[in-house]
């Protein structure tokens, strides 16, 4: 089975559960709104494939793994998007979750892929029960304080922040878990695994700088210009155009000399160039392929 | 070391986490406000004490799981005062978050004590990994959907929704799975133990009506009358005052009698008489006593 069959199908198990008897029909719905159609899955794909390089030795608990990372990004962008924050009315080429349920349902919706992230692991990992508690504590920590996602999101109700400090919080987190979860599923050691994660997640970041500047509205499925409507740190804009280019590419560089040696090393190596090349925007890809 | 300081010492050390180096300053701050002072910590204590009431065999387990659930119940509180949902000022005396911090901070807060709770369970249980498994899975699914605390505050959004399943999900879930939880943290059955928590949380919701009826808001620490501003069911409102007295003597006589037979048997009995006195309004403690 493919990776993205792997992904799909456990995103889909997840949800159905959350869908089960007595869920309440609008949150219900909004959840599988929330996560379907899904946009690159690259952090879904990303701890998959560590996890084939590593073995992939239970492969149940990879796809828990997995599932529950592409949970976690989902709801970050569903509270992301609501008018206290973003006010997006556009995400992933149609209207956000609050403007499509309203605002409390998007609130909810948000805390139940969190919750619904956790009870996947719970469900998915019982046949190395040792591998949960690597993986609770991994993938928790990239999300929440004082290092994960949701700090990256406070940092922006602060007065002063650096870059670095943002983005490694807001993006960089869920990267890294994704390879270091990829990597404790399959049995290996998860700390090796996260500077892979944290090199790819600069450079998606990098990416999205370029790509909030160079893009049009709709092949980027959300409105542009953001970073700078609301005053956030833009590497694009600090480093210019092409100084975020360079940027971005001796990090995928740096991404894929990381790779430690592992059973499927080459195929991985192979795996990474092709998914980043899907990082630059159209108006850079050439340069890149 | 009493139930009371347990919890509190372990509910200062997950904030105490959530605060470490790199968080940003306010979403810390509004965290710990969040937390702190607490209310009567009703759920962590009945976990914690059906858990001593079992054997108390792992207590940093059982900690962990006291601090989840009552981590899990703050971070509800906090997104059902924002001004989508209930829109309320005062919450345990003091500004709601959203009052004090903003709408932003107060939706991640409520996120980030989300993740804190699952992750005070990851690093609270390392010497039973199979408790574990259950652990998570007990919690989480009292809290996410389809039939957790979320799902239940998701029902004010559809039109039509009954008294009993609305509140079985809203207050009932957390109550079951403080009961569930510390049964599992000391390695007992969860299921047998549901009940307890099943009785105890109807009861609780019928005195929370009746308190909305009943209390002032200084008393109660929260505004009144929400119930009926809202048009949410209220069991006061639709069995009389005496019906709804009535209704909670008897869940409370069940939940006594529902405990199973186990080493504290008598002192969980003694303890639960104690803690649901607390549970009346003031007007009616008199007859309950």
């Amino acid at each position: 089975m493919s990776l993205s069959a792997r992904i799909e199908q456990s995103l889909d198990e997840a949800i159905r559960h959350a869908e089960g008897p007595g869920a309440p029909p609008l949150l219900a719905s909004a959840l599988r709104y929330s996560v379907f159609p899904g946009g690159h899955r690259i952090r879904p794909q990303l701890c998959l494939a560590v996890a084939m390089a590593c073995g992939d030795t239970d492969p149940q608990a990879a796809n828990a793994a997995a599932a529950a990372i592409e949970l976690l990004h989902c709801a970050s962008l569903v509270h992301d998007d609501l008018p206290c924050f973003d006010n997006a009315d556009l995400r992933r080429g149609k209207a956000s979750v609050h403007v499509e349920y309203g605002a409390p349902l998007a609130v909810l919706s948000g805390d139940a892929l969190i919750v619904l992230a956790f009870e996947t692991l719970a469900r998915g990992i019982t046949q190395n029960p040792s591998r949960l508690v690597t993986l609770l504590s991994t993938i928790a920590s990239a999300v929440g304080s004082p290092n994960g996602i949701v700090a990256g999101q406070a940092w922006e109700s602060e007065s002063a922040v650096s870059l670095t400090d943002y983005q490694r919080a807001k993006t960089g987190a869920l990267f890294v878990a994704a390879t270091a979860a990829g990597a404790a599923a399959s049995g290996a050691d998860p700390a090796i695994w996260g500077v892979l994660g944290a090199k790819l997640g600069e450079a998606y970041q990098v990416a999205d700088d370029l790509r909030d500047i160079l893009c049009d509205a709709e092949e980027l499925g959300k409105p542009i210009g953001q970073d700078a409507a609301r005053h956030r740190p833009n590497a694009a804009a600090q480093l210019g155009i092409g100084g975020a280019k360079a940027r971005l590419e001796s990090l995928v560089k740096g991404a894929i000399d990381s790779i430690p040696v592992c059973p499927g090393q080459a195929e991985l190596q192979a795996l990474i160039k092709a998914q980043t090349r899907a990082f630059f925007p159209k108006q850079l890809a050439q340069a890149a392929a």
